[in-house]
């Protein structure tokens, strides 16, 4: 099959249209240490936006002969891109949005090589200086924001969502948009998405010009879940954990609609933190939500908490099913309880700098077939250790249903095994089997093959 | 049944929040020459936005506890309101564009009454008069913008119309806002909902921050087709007859979606004026357009101006039937020929000075049984003017349907009684019984018991 | 002698940009009853800025081949301008400042023609219908602020005053500027344009991007004190009363530097108001302040006061002598009170309703020879008419120094004779030959012929 | 004799308001490898700003208890100040134009430290890696503006001139801003400050709102050179070679006015570089100008680089006397040149790129004793090499004049000993004479003992 493409030449029209001799001759280098190949490949995922497309290999296969290059000019850079999907543009023009995420690729990539992976001054190998580099990062794309009070909810759930399920997240985004609360998400289609466009209207209803549509991803996953074009601010961490992180230190409050894997591994990342000794004070809304269909959803997901990580975990979240008005009153309500903590603590609205963050959920992981089967899944081990080796899991189920190198792995090596204490394995058994009856490991119209097969 | 309410009060943010001593006066003066009454039933419309409801009468008798004042402090006046609709607020606060509203109403009813009806600069007897009223209006509610350039697509179509073609309105206006072209409607919900919503996605995606989401109204409908919040200018004109004119001449090309009464007595002034022999050479882009489910309607609309005004007039739209793509693409190319005509005339861009409108759509139609009953609706004279009583013959079916004074005679003198030449006659009995049948009369849930009566 | 003219068609980039067909008509109209003469002269006034002239007359017969013609473009109206003088262009550009001034004068001659003049609504034969007009010529060129505190500060004085003179009132323009407050003053040179540029230095250093420096002129003054192009809001009122007044309903105070005729004329004006008893009450900070070589001065001026006014008009004033810092604090502390006093009485920051003005006071007085003759000079009345007849006399003394009108009637009929009770015409004696000695009645190097003789 | 002075805490209002941790304790640590003094004596130096005193010892004196600190806040940081200078305050609160300023200390120290000097990425010991970090500490400071054609005029002159020469760099100033040309200077009173008022008035009556006052310093001259608080753009140097390679990577032409030391230096500088084989075709506009009474102090000027420099020199500058708007004009025409240059190049408008700067001009002089005596100011060598020593030459004699480690070693060693060939040791000899005669050395009021002596 042929895909319309488009050759195009674009200018920036914000920040970073400044860049020295070096940092281009390092981004125009396809060597090894150069950064050509990852510019590359997120410049694509980008311009893919809106299509839906969940296997990051697919896509490049799909527009082989894309190539982007930079060029040096009297008023700054600009992007001269050859073979570009055609849905990035509307009549010949590339739409202003995708535009602008194309520039934030750019800033990323060059930053996070520059200043933070050559830069002596942060030890990724400790947790200040892991949290420092999100900080940087962040601070570089200019998303934090100290003069907005607390307003930013962060939205997780699924990318492969019913079309209610779709309509419900446009319902609680028109809801927290109304409220003048701004929305992030891991960017893509479904959940992702659809919060944002009701807060967009939401917003324009009450005349807000400056609302946020943050959108924090990286490098593997972006492929999978392009930016949809409202994301105006789109962040790229170089890897999931430090997304991760992003997520709990920007957002002030976290809503939760249905999804799949990726979905069960991010509120296992939350509690396994938040279940810290030292996190016991912290406020932190958290609220699990969707329309009545979603209600037995819910129902697994709470009890797969209690099964594995028990009732001090249930004590950090509620459940709303069908009332988008109460999910964001709830949310506001934290929100409050967030701002006057961090006042009283003379803490930063806009990095959670207090999180106490363990090691354990920082240090990279990598899905690889031997990581996986030595997944410590057992009960001997702190709750919160527990939570983050159950998130490891779920991490590389994710990966090898939709990045290129666990889909590759996948079939040269066979499904990932998992096994652990029997009791945790018939739960988590238990909820990735309707994970797949309710088509959420894939987009519709695809068969899932599962990647995994758990050892009892 | 009792209705939620509140009580608050608001200052503005913009415009208007200077008045003199006699403009607080007259507006607080529920005398017969006051504005009080005008004023308030006007905001009560405006505060009523989003609740489905037809029927001006119904909106009065709801909230008769209602009342809006005027208030003079340091740094200007506030609107003192009691008894408003729960549903303009969130928690509270009054949805702010709803608030912008309001003191458009303000300004609107104000300015008519002092600067038009009161002045004798404005003859409005003679169509230059006429004209040159609208013209003061307009320009006085700012939306005369004459560093834009020509992009603003007027939408008519029904306010009761079916969800498949709700969404398909939110497509188009999808489409327009990824254009950069800007929305204009006659407020309240359905088709003249749909199209704003869609390009403020579309907008937020081509990062357009002041897109125009301009809607035009008059006292008499406004309560029946309330502006929702994203309506960012709001005019209202004093009577049909300049609100119709004011869409004529803001607009550069007008798409209509499916509708009822109210949109054929739309597309019949519109023809009627574009038949004039002076605007035959005037470019005027004319688009009439829904999903598929719609075609049958439009080919019921087609016949009955074929068989009416014949084809000269078929010349002047184009049917487009579920392509919304193509609906954009085909408005861009005809509001390009708008510009390039304005331009060649060194006519201006943001009012139709060049377009002729004969008196007799000017003309002030109160639809009276007898004013009915006396409807030249004949052959027997130019085409345009056909087009004008037939025009007057819809007008008269709206008010019968949905506005307080038609209620009212229609409950004391029975229907309207409506004749003419028998094939007309004919015509239009298919037409309208089609809309009854179609329940584009009413909003769904309630019966609809005809105003009218044709007399064969 | 030839001067430098230069033709040119210009844009305007803010409002008015839009005109109607009519308002465009009655401007190209040079008939008895069109605007074309006045907006003419208004205009030539304007872009002679900065060229040093204190005669109407010279300057109309300088450039008699300047033309100024509205044209109609798809963007709005553009001035076509013939024969202009150089000096309001750098390079062949038109300083943007003027451009601007242009636009107003325009606004202000259709608006108080089709707005004030033609409309039965303003009674200006009475005091309420009186400032009403004026509040609506302020209204409608946008310089009532309702969200800015109180903090404009009108500053009075000559426009011929020495070089030490000049120094001093920029310095305390400056000392406001820093002090956030905005400047007000008649146009013109001298004391009129030094505070102007001393708050544009305090405004920089505070980074004060808003700061507005307004002027207020009328067509007969307008010629000889031309607006320098930092003024940012120009109105022309319709007469030199309306001027007056908008000067006391606008400012929050004011300062009152070295001047001669004109500013003695001001001077009387406010303290005739502030001597009303129902004023007595209202608070309006007043500082006559110069440098130390101004002493002499304020101290004739005082004792002026005293003698004709009595000792209650000196406690409406105090005198700073040398001290631009005092002057600004006293200044902040006194519209503090002014803000106080107007929150209490919910009365406009913006627009000092409350302040009595006397039809005496708002009645134009037309300086013919007779009139002068007939002015009520003498004790037998009380104060506050006494102040306005006083006002009327030195009122007559500019028109005749400067004023096109005033000149040709001297050159006709020879100097104005005034006469009144002896002790007063000792005083208005003294003050006028100490302003002909100290050249404050013309601009340096020009001998002055007394235009008034003092019958004794 | 005692200072006011005046504790106090302020926040930012733009960037650099979010600091991480790490940051905050680098800032705190006052030991040797911290950034504490540094931090502090420049603060200091910004917030004297306005007190004539050219002498960095001197201030570090009188201000010894003064302190600065930052706090954490929920919105970000803030500076806790105690002992400030009482004339950055405005009845109490700090001017904002010094606000901002430290901020951009604050900015620039982290910057440097943290970015520069402890990143491997910059090799400042290759032309290549100084220049880049020059570019980075620019960009950071957000100072290069791609957007904007270019337009900035880098003015050079001595902080202590006559006041007539002063009023002409205000002329020379209000000439450019009318022309919408921007102004970099050094900051500091005189020379540096002139140009910048007067655009400011320029740039007022062209309502340019967005006029940039550039400043441009380092460590080591602040204090004695503080910036004005019109400066809105504060950038800070390491070290006095990046300084002058800012002002010449940056700069679209040079304005030199009268001055002292300095401004020889700063010639010879620029002269050497223009010198350079690879630069000859590389338009960069220089004038050389001031009022009548600055004709003599040219002829000298000139006469000296004749002498020294050759008469190819005398090609890459023209001299203007006493005609601001000429010189506003050459200035405009030669960046006309520039910016085609630029553009046929694909050059940057906004850095420099093209301009080749010898390593000699960038390695950082330390002006000891033993380094003064070591200068080769011998013929035997290329042109643009004797320019690079001359400067240095002239560069000690600013250290031992105004800075504060320079007058300890002249305190302690007596004044520097320089020599070279006779002929141009009679020429510099003439020269500083001069200098020394018209009192371009010190601020008026203090006795000039001079800090070199001349070997013949």
């Amino acid at each position: 099959m042929n895909y319309d493409v488009i050759d195009t030449q674009i200018a920036p029209e914000g920040q970073l249209e400044v860049l020295s001799k070096a940092e281009v001759a390092k981004l125009r280098d396809n060597s090894q240490g150069g950064l050509y190949n990852l510019f590359r490949n997120c410049s694509l995922a980008v311009l893919n936006s809106g299509n839906a497309m969940d296997d990051g290999k697919e896509l490049l296969e799909r527009f082989k002969s894309f190539e982007i290059s930079i060029i040096q000019r009297e008023r700054g850079i600009k992007l001269d891109i050859k073979g570009a999907p055609a849905s990035a543009f509307v009549d010949g023009q590339m739409i202003k949005g995708i535009r602008e995420q194309l520039f934030a690729v750019l800033r990323d990539v060059i930053f996070v090589s520059n200043e933070i992976q050559d830069d002596p001054r942060f030890d990724l190998s400790t947790t200040e200086g892991t949290t420092d580099a999100v900080f940087h990062i962040l601070r570089n794309a200019n998303v934090l924001k100290p003069l907005i009070s607390p307003n930013l909810v962060v939205c997780w759930g699924g990318h492969s969502i019913s079309r209610t399920e779709y309509e419900y997240t446009k319902k609680v985004g028109y809801q927290l948009g109304l409220r003048a609360m701004d929305v992030c998400t891991g960017c893509g289609p479904g959940a992702m998405k659809g919060p944002m466009k009701g807060a967009t209207i939401g917003h324009a209803k009450q005349r807000i010009s400056g609302g946020r549509y943050l959108g924090i991803t990286e490098p593997g996953i972006i492929a999978a879940e392009a930016p949809n074009p409202i994301v105006n601010d789109l962040v790229i961490l170089p890897d999931i954990e430090k997304r991760l992180e992003a997520f709990v230190r920007l957002g002030h409050g976290i809503v939760v609609f249905p999804g799949g894997a990726g979905t069960a591994e991010e509120i296992l990342y939350l509690l396994g933190i938040l279940l810290h000794p030292d996190n016991a004070e912290l406020p932190f809304p958290l609220v699990f939500t969707g329309p009545h269909s979603a209600a037995p959803y819910f129902e697994q997901i709470d009890r797969f908490i209690s099964d594995t990580l028990g009732s001090e975990a249930r004590q950090r979240y509620q459940v709303i099913i069908d009332d988008p008005v109460e999910v964001a009153r709830q949310m506001q309500a934290g929100i409050k309880r967030v701002r006057e903590y961090r006042k009283e603590k003379a803490d930063a609205y806009y990095f959670n700098w207090r999180l106490r963050i363990d090691r354990e959920f920082q240090k990279p992981f990598l899905p690889t077939h031997e990581n996986m089967r030595n997944l410590k899944l057992q009960r001997q081990q702190a709750t919160h250790l527990l939570a983050a080796n159950l998130r490891r899991a779920f991490s590389g189920v994710v990966a090898g249903n939709v990045k290129e190198q666990g889909i590759l792995a996948i079939e040269k090596h066979g499904p990932f095994e998992i096994h652990g204490d029997p009791d945790i394995m018939a739960s988590m058994d238990a909820l990735l089997t309707s994970f797949v009856d309710q088509h959420r490991m894939k987009l519709p119209g695809k068969k899932y093959i599962p990647c995994y097969r758990i050892i009892k």
